[in-house]
């Protein structure tokens, strides 16, 4: 199933008064891996997704994180993202985060594919994911 | 055991294209609930904390979320937080985002009172907790 | 012209490994207060802006911020809001945030009444704010 | 005297709801800038720059900035720094953010070399800067 792999160095502004990264810093960055990770797989844009298929988003409904080594401002480290799941509606991710090779942080999220629901406003709803996106997420 | 409540309004600036709450911001917000949470229960603020006791912190080690309602830009919130289990050198908590009385985000964190390893320069290794802070933390 | 003054504490997570602020976090201290001096004086949300009038937003064109003091964890600090002056299209506020009394930043900002552009897609243009719109960013 | 160029690409969560750059986020993009433009002027870290010299910092005392274009998630933009002047204990630097070669953002800072003021706890005096740094940062 498709991956995705990027290196960041960890800027200033990441990371708290006790030197380290603030964490939840880290979930945007697994955020944007996962936007990467779905641009490649797709073939397209989170922006020409939304043009090409009526529905409002894949947001994530379940996610935790381990943190096992602190990382800092000027660490150079590595983001590795794989799809571990695909349901009808739903796919789970998984991330390392690691530094000089060494696992730093690990983490996994739930996504779901879903529209706002008519029936109750401000709400969104699951929605089965088409055919095409099922068979590329699990290619 | 302690516990934290307070109501704060969702900003534009926490929100992302999709009109809804970027939800890295929840941890941000559920950083500052347990760090006020903290310092009431130890009586105070966490630069007094370091300058109090020999340690380093108390970082997070894992954490998990679930999303289940969305949250918009002028949503007013609540975030409940109580330490749900403390450890020897660790405690955990946990938070309940509300809007309108429904719950809208839950998460858990696990967290360790650490200072830095001599012998391994930039890791942190954990500590057993003052008794004081212990007990403090169970009232 | 209408004001807004209110208080907020440093957050941990707003804080740099120096332990002072992150710049970059007054401006969106600054923005949220744009928002809710905007909200009071219009009498509505941003959202409801959105839906009333035939417009897409009042981005910010410049800004500048000047740092005097610096700001931590825990502070408690005041920010007061004010619009300095109106015009066809666009206004301007000035911000001061003070701890203790003593004035810690000061900024301004220019913001723009815009819609898309029907003739350069992506880009925006200004539009005369609507009457009723200018009469209350005066009152 | 030394400049900076580097791309970066606009994340899903740089955006507000409105779908454009949230702009607390452009000072971020450029504290990096700067970060890494006097990394390279100065040939250390700012971290082993703390170690080298007796000081506590060179933080923001004045930025202002002008935004001409929107950007969205998935701009590549290049962000250009540039140091513009160099005083005895501050210097000036200038940034231009662009996309498509069009010039989206253009800002500038000015930043002080500072340590802590022994007669006033809390606060940063302007310290005159080594005489190395100021001929690297002029080179």
């Amino acid at each position: 199933m498709p991956t995705n792999r990027r290196t960041i160095r960890i800027e200033w502004g990441d990371c708290d008064p006790a030197g380290i990264v603030y964490y939840p810093r880290y979930f945007a960055i697994f955020d944007h891996s996962t936007v990467l990770l779905l641009e490649r797989a797709l073939g397209m844009t989170k922006q020409k997704l939304y043009e090409t298929y009526d529905f409002n988003g894949y947001p994530v409904v379940e996610t935790r994180a381990r943190f096992l080594l602190p990382t800092r401002y000027c660490d150079d480290v590595v983001i590795e993202t794989s799809i571990a799941a695909v349901g009808r509606a739903s796919f789970r991710l998984e991330h390392r985060l690691t530094k000089d090779g060494a696992l730093a942080v690990e983490g996994s999220e739930t996504r779901v594919w879903v529209a706002h629901d008519p029936a109750r406003p401000g709400r969104l709803k699951a929605l089965p994911m088409p055919a095409d996106v099922v068979a590329r997420l699990k290619r």
